[in-house]
């Protein structure tokens, strides 16, 4: 099940604690959000998944965290100085500004007038002016629109670090920033968001075969995050309109509550990137249409195992937007269900791996000493288990601490009551999804937890 | 041990791929890091050690992920579009521009020149403009320059969506920016670095003991992670020193290769943060001196548990730097022996929760079929394990794989050969520190690395 609009979800996004409007008492920051406590772990959640499945669990892939001021040089040679522009047009009649294709119908979306101008490109980058001398001309850095071109720049440290043989890869997660002009439906289309972006480098000849395998791996994982194969859909970018530096692209797009909309892009950049950032260009050939390079110090190439020539590889990028699949995992965990009783009750339904809480403890009374005691040596005995947060819950009332936690999604709720302290040390676990319970020797909770946690 | 010099450690961490100065092939971005393979594991072992400590381990402390970008009124009612400058002068011979408590006997360091300016104020943070419209004025948003903001201006949220008791805290790792007039000493003064804050509320007349508490309290995380008691002076903050906001500052001030510097403060804040930020100040009998606020639509304070009055509460910051904690934690590591041999290792002998890389797995023979397909076998079972990454180098030769893995720290190296897929299905475990190696069964393995871990 899904929600039934986007206004469902952000009305519990924000009840709830997962993701706020930024800057909210002082009437917000348009397209900027925060995350309250429970989005911080799902977020958080989402990202270790990702790392682990990029990093971890390959041997070709190294990680990377670069910074998200950068020098403008960089943005220059990625083309993203003369490119990264979205088509605008002004309303004579309001004055409001609008991006050409946003445009229903050829009128102002704001007064409905008919009277705008011709679109003119508008770059979505922002700046920043950086050292103390505010009187100077370019002494300034861009916040980074994506989180790739540090890979690039990075590459010649990366390779010299840990010597990998082609094909290898470098994965990072971090912030970027676009000056959307017109940021819209929630956190889907933002001015500050988070990418997850792999760089994999290939041999030319082998990209196509790489960048299909990409797209089964990708799709894979996101159905492993409660996205399943069937929500998504592939989008073959025509030619026509591909990226400058793009071969081809397959973007998965997914059935968000606002419509069908991008989830994760895959592509073939060739040796656009490697190739305009390297030094001596012409030493190379270089397959991409790349601009002259005489700002980088750097050979930006793999030498081949017998020593002699050196490659620009190719590169395969899966770049998929963190918070678009935050937005996307908790569109397909929302669940309204009606009971045997006629009563309803909200889940989010998440893999147990992305649950912003792992495991609530309940003791029977909030004040009973020998219950309350028990709980919290119970609660620190599963933290022990490094699986994420375990939450002590003290409200007292059983029923309404199950409905709490179905609606933030724990997957197993643990009970400690009288029998627990008095006769057979037993706690009660209580499962989200079946609404199951069963009685569990304390002893044994551990195990049952851990076994729980790895199998989902 | 410590290195010797800044040098020493800033070569080891581009060497072997810790932390690189950014933007490197275009000539760099002065103040700006970026993190390689192994000092993003680092780094983010060390703020998954905090969070932990923070969030996880303590039943009264809430998580945060808010935005970079800042709404100006945000910063305006803080207080640092007015006080969050450095004193600038500039040098009437060379033209160049610096701190005025950086100057050295009152000479410009750049050319030795006598003849400065007097001090002038400099603001510190980072603006850009927000939003299509270049030619109006206000429409920009700050860089933040701390994380601590957010949390104030979500204390509402996070209180209507947890309905804590006092006292509690709300925790944030994240992104922060300062536009330092002369950054320095490798990623200690930076312009892009990392906070870790929590912000504890307390009751007013509970402040001055949980202040101590969490002074005693962060000494003993930090000695956790390897910078121990006696590496850590506490600077009491004279009063005439003290920032507006505090009552009382403890700085952690550390031996870090350049110098005795902060590392950590942790601050008596008062009712300053959440009392400038409220609606209707007034009615709360706030003790600290604000600015009026007709601003805000939210009244940051806490109902009385007998639902009568409301309490602006006081607030305990403990407030730490992530680039400045990894730059201590390397600097402890680092060690260089002398072996009986004669010859030297340099060790980074990091906590084990804190390694880069767990565990390596060393093949005998890089070609060799069957060892190679049991040494990824036992790497695929180590990672399911879910302690960080474990590593599979190939490199052939096990005595330089040793050294390798003993200079990023590795713990324990784990080599496959004859024995293991021949004779007893046994491997051998190296130890980083004692240098010892121990035959394990592989079936024990997995319980044998969880052990350590968990005991280190």
């Amino acid at each position: 099940m899904t929600a039934q609009s986007m206004d469902e979800l952000v009305a519990l996004a924000k009840r709830r604690g997962f993701i706020f409007q930024s800057s909210d008492i002082y009437g917000g920051l348009q397209g900027v959000y925060d995350y309250g406590p429970l989005g911080v772990e799902l977020k958080n959640n989402l990202k270790a998944a990702w790392w682990r499945a990029m990093v971890y669990e390959r041997d070709d892939v190294e990680g990377l965290d670069a910074a998200i001021l950068t020098n403008p040089t960089t943005l220059k040679h990625s083309g993203h100085e003369d490119t990264f522009t979205d088509p605008l047009v002004d309303c004579r009649s309001c004055k409001s500004r609008w991006r050409a294709d946003h445009l229903a119908d050829g009128k102002c979306p704001g007064c409905g007038a008919e009277d705008l101008t011709e679109p003119r490109p508008f770059n979505l980058m922002f700046k920043t002016q950086v050292g103390p001398v505010q009187d100077e001309n370019g002494n300034f850095a861009y916040l980074r629109p994506e989180t790739a071109q540090a890979i690039f720049t990075n590459f010649k440290n990366v390779v010299d670090a840990t010597s990998p043989k082609l094909p290898f890869g470098i994965a990072q997660i971090g912030k970027a920033f676009r000056n959307e002009i017109t940021p819209r439906n929630f956190i889907f289309r933002v001015r500050e968001f988070e990418q997850m972006e792999l760089e994999f480098f290939v041999r030319p000849g082998e990209d196509d075969a790489w960048h299909e395998q990409w797209v089964e791996a990708r799709l894979q994982w996101w159905a492993q995050q409660g996205v399943p194969r069937e929500t998504i859909e592939l989008y073959h970018v025509p030619s026509d309109e591909l990226a400058h530096y793009s071969k081809a692209t397959v973007d998965l797009m997914y059935r968000f509550p606002h419509g069908v909309e991008e989830l994760e892009g895959i592509a073939n950049r060739t040796d656009f990137d490697l190739g305009s950032h390297t030094k001596n260009q012409d030493d190379f050939g270089i397959d991409a249409k790349v601009a002259p390079n005489s700002d980088s110090n750097a050979k930006l190439a793999i030498q081949d195992l017998q020593g002699k020539g050196w490659t620009v590889p190719y590169v395969i990028e899966p770049s998929a937007g963190v918070d678009r699949g935050v937005l996307a995992v908790m569109n397909e965990a929302y669940t309204v269900e009606t009971l045997d009783n006629g009563s309803e009750r909200t889940v989010m339904a998440f893999q147990p791996h992305l649950a912003p809480i792992k495991v609530a403890i309940l003791p029977l009374k909030r004040n009973h000493e020998g219950i309350v005691a028990r709980a919290k040596a119970i609660k620190n005995q599963l933290m022990s288990l490094g699986i994420g947060r375990i939450f002590y819950e003290d409200t007292g009332n059983i029923g309404k601490g199950y409905r709490r936690h179905d609606e933030v999604g724990t997957p197993l709720c643990v009970t400690v009551d009288f029998q627990t302290i008095e006769e057979d040390d037993t706690v009660t676990v209580r499962n989200r999804d079946t609404m199951t319970q069963e009685r569990i020797k304390v002893e044994e909770l551990a195990h049952y937890v851990n076994q729980f946690m790895r199998m989902s």
